[in-house]
């Protein structure tokens, strides 16, 4: 099993992953959510895509054993483990200059948006869009009326969730710098986490 | 108010929306989803967002008084008045080919996705991309524990939902082709409906 690599806090880092290879996303201090992408190496233009991951799966959330699907309808990735609670969310968009924004901020805040463009440049990727990400270890629960509350994550440091890549891909991640809602835990610490590829 | 506009049965039509008009779009015959994609007129990358919406609303989906957001997290359009049970869908991808193949279908069957793109281009734009939709009636309920169905509508004939511009925009329509699952009702009979601009 090769090294662990860091994912600095508040920042965005990318990997290639062969086909046939996993990947473990493991929340390291227990609170931090990674927002993570999911691209086709061979043509960005197909990723991981929400909205077609629900219809396939008729799931507002995956399990192990379950696939990930791309805007093609075509599996990119196997959820192969979870230690976690299994809390993670595919509702939300990814936090961007904007959010911060409207939450108050007048200087220059870190974001997941700007996270994946850096991250995917710095392996020599250019992206010009935010697909809606898989926001791993984020806890958005739902009520049966639809009412959607940010809640803490609900994860103990070491908690790790696995994925198999069905294709040729980059994982694209953001360790999520948003400190002034709930998203990383009430005291709003922003923290590193690790991914590892076997 | 001017007159009903037709939105064919199986394709797309796009129409211009000035800041301030409202639009109401119409279940003329009770059973049929209208898939729904709002640009800024001036600016095709701006356009809603159902991950931004979800984040906005804490919701899963809108209600009459809610405005919709864009990927800039601005409202777009304001939800004005809905005469049909309040049921539509903000989750699930717009229909495309890969669906209908997976589906079983060997030859050309119209969807959503292409709709989209012929309906714009009919008014002289072009979108490469297709945002998750807003899917007007369509009746996609979730469980607590995050299952989805895909059911028929709930909506009557004359049934209509009704939204103001809140900046100069274009409203892009198909009349979802789905036969085959009873997204359209269990015949899967798939007809006309229709838009009224005020």
């Amino acid at each position: 099993m090769a090294d662990k690599v860091m994912i600095p806090a508040r920042k965005g880092k990318a990997v290639v992953v062969d086909k046939g290879q996993s990947i473990r996303i493991i929340n390291t201090y227990g609170s931090q959510v990674v927002d993570t992408w999911i691209y086709n190496l061979h043509d960005l233009s197909e990723f991981q895509s929400n909205e077609h991951t629900r219809a396939a799966l008729l799931k507002l959330q995956f399990e192990p054993g379950d696939f990930v699907y791309t805007n093609f309808r075509r599996p990119i990735a196997k959820v192969e483990q979870d230690t976690s609670p299994g809390v993670h969310d595919m509702l939300m968009a990814a936090c961007d200059k904007y959010r911060y924004q409207l939450l108050g901020c007048t200087e220059f805040h870190d974001s997941c948006t700007d996270n994946l463009a850096n991250g995917m440049k710095e392996i020599g990727y250019e992206v010009h869009e935010t697909p809606s990400p898989i926001n791993i270890f984020m806890n958005i629960p739902w009520t049966t009326k639809g009412d959607l509350t940010i809640d803490p994550p609900v994860t103990e440091p070491g908690d790790y969730i696995q994925f198999r890549a069905m294709m040729d891909c980059i994982f694209a991640f953001s360790a999520c710098p948003q400190d002034i809602l709930p998203t990383n835990g009430v005291d709003g610490e922003i923290t590193d986490a690790h991914f590892q590829i076997f």
